[in-house]
């Protein structure tokens, strides 16, 4: 079946008007694009964003150059519509989620931001583990009722990002476990820390992975489940749970930078299939997100520099996505367009 | 005063509410916009795409994998919405102006086709100088007239584009001889030739530039006006003329892939100025390409394996160019934000 469809697909782009290739990985994502919603029409229909918000244990640990009132301030400038995620939300028409998972700090007042929010931050992980298995299914939860919300508006594709300061230490950690990577090639600058800072960061993970073999017993290491609640934040786990609930609703997810990678590759861990629905949109230039796609096999649609997270990074590759579904439904073939089919 | 308004831009970036640069090529992007306009607050307005069409002397050597009654193919093709530039002009709401400016073939019963024929396609520069003094003129002036009626639209950003079966030869030639990279290095599959046809392309290239230093004289070999008329398309060099007059106008240019990058290139010799309101837009696959953006040293804001032309490149990275734009005007800053300023 998918694989009729796959040459059903690859046949009528390849009938198009232009050089069989030409339009590189715009025809590659008509290819997939297709394949998720199992027809050789796809559409795009109400793009939505999600944006989870929570705060880390392991920030205590000056592991991050901003500092952790960040994370409460932003999720407020989120609600005012002149953050980086609100512009880019506006120009694409996605329709924006705010949600706190679990930051730091009483943001009822803020009704625009909805609030299910689990505790206020992690445990520090160099400690503890970062979460309760409790805690843990509730973020998943968490995720899975955001993707039905947006379900039930008529979405098709789902764009996630998150504001958590602290949460590339985590997404690094991921990274190191579940890709077999060391650690030091997992760990960058973040936001902006110079070399000792990022030297003192890659100590206090190293102790924390320690820890963590330390304490776990032998055979549970490997358990996905394990690995994502000892060092996960609040926000991105919420992320895991809409990833999976999005795949399991042959919604396309569009994959922002280091982070939400992070979470599709432990996504993938607990449910294979995420990785048919994922786009991943952004490469930044940090060396340790191009060694993670590279890991995953995959490549980002751009390369822009971006590292602000929010899901940016992902909104700005959504056009790419667009002319893909244009490509796919609305070029001529070479019957309808009268051109000598050139080879 | 340019030196003061760089600086004032650069100052109203920086203060925007993200780390400093971590909005990477959108940053840069807004800087150039900012500099070319000569304003903070940088606007969009009216894009136009134009889209030149020609014929090549050199295609009767077969150095094209396609036969050259695919240019008229595809420009009667165009009139009707099926191509490739189509679809992202209408997705990205760009004024598409259809220009004949050599195609081989009677388009004069397609009143969307403007018709500003110079001739039946360029001299075979293998023999002969491609174009005459005159004619090198016409194509500079059709470009510019071009230019004109997008200006009196109130357009202030404009994408190129070509159709014109062989046309990756001339550009190969140009950028041999203004960047001095060995011609084999300059020579592809262009739309999908084989190793032997690239062999063969080479060959007569070779052999086309030999003619070029055995009949001009010496000091106008390095003549830009002599080198850009001896190998150009007319379409090509309407290019140029278009990318000149944008520039004197202030206005964006949108580059697309290895034809106009050349354009570009050759564009720049004659006024160098023209770099400042070029944004290339997409950097291809093929090799010949990334060197000729890391000779003029310039790199594509897009990577997408893109390699259809007709502008096509130019026109998905639009979206990016907005984006810039709505970050340095929307986004709030650190003080309207009430964002701890982190650094």
């Amino acid at each position: 079946m998918e694989s009729d469809l796959r040459s059903a697909l690859q046949q009528k782009i390849d009938n198009l008007n232009k050089p069989k290739g030409s339009l590189g990985r715009l025809e590659e994502l008509a290819l997939q694009i297709g394949l998720v919603q199992g027809t050789l029409s796809p559409t795009l229909s109400h793009p939505c964003h999600l944006l989870f918000g929570a705060d880390h244990g392991i920030e205590r640990e000056g592991v991050s150059v901003s500092p952790r009132e960040i994370t409460w301030q932003q999720m407020i400038n989120f609600t005012r519509g002149g953050g980086g995620v609100n512009m880019f939300c506006r120009q694409h028409g996605f329709d924006l989620h705010i949600v706190d998972v679990g930051v730091d700090y009483d943001l009822t007042s803020y009704p625009e931001i909805i609030n299910r929010k689990i505790a206020t931050g992690t445990g520090n992980f160099l400690h503890e583990p970062a979460m309760t298995y409790e805690q843990m299914n509730e973020a998943i939860q968490i995720g899975a009722d955001m993707v039905e919300v947006c379900r039930a508006k008529g979405c098709n594709v789902l764009s996630i990002g998150e504001m958590g300061i602290a949460n590339t230490s985590p997404s690094s950690i991921w990274m190191h476990l579940f890709l077999g990577i060391p650690l030091d090639q997992c760990v960058g600058a973040g936001a902006g820390l110079n070399s000792a800072g990022i030297q003192h960061k890659l100590d206090v993970l190293q102790r924390s992975v320690f820890r963590f073999v330390s304490e776990v017993e032998h055979d549970e290491q490997e358990n996905p489940i394990e690995i994502i609640r000892q060092f996960g934040g609040f926000e991105m786990v919420a992320a895991i749970g809409a990833m999976i609930s999005a795949a399991e609703n042959r919604m396309l997810i569009l994959v922002d930078g280091f982070i939400m990678t992070a979470c599709m590759l432990a996504a993938s861990r607990l449910y294979p299939d995420v990785m048919k629905a994922a786009i991943f949109c952004h490469q930044g230039d940090e060396s340790g997100h191009r060694l993670m796609l590279q890991g995953m096999g995959v490549k980002g649609l751009l390369n822009l520099g971006l590292r602000l997270g929010e899901g940016t990074g992902a909104l700005c590759a959504y056009p790419i996505v667009e002319s893909a579904v244009h490509m796919i439904n609305e070029m001529n073939n070479f019957q309808n367009a009268k051109i000598t089919k050139y080879f």
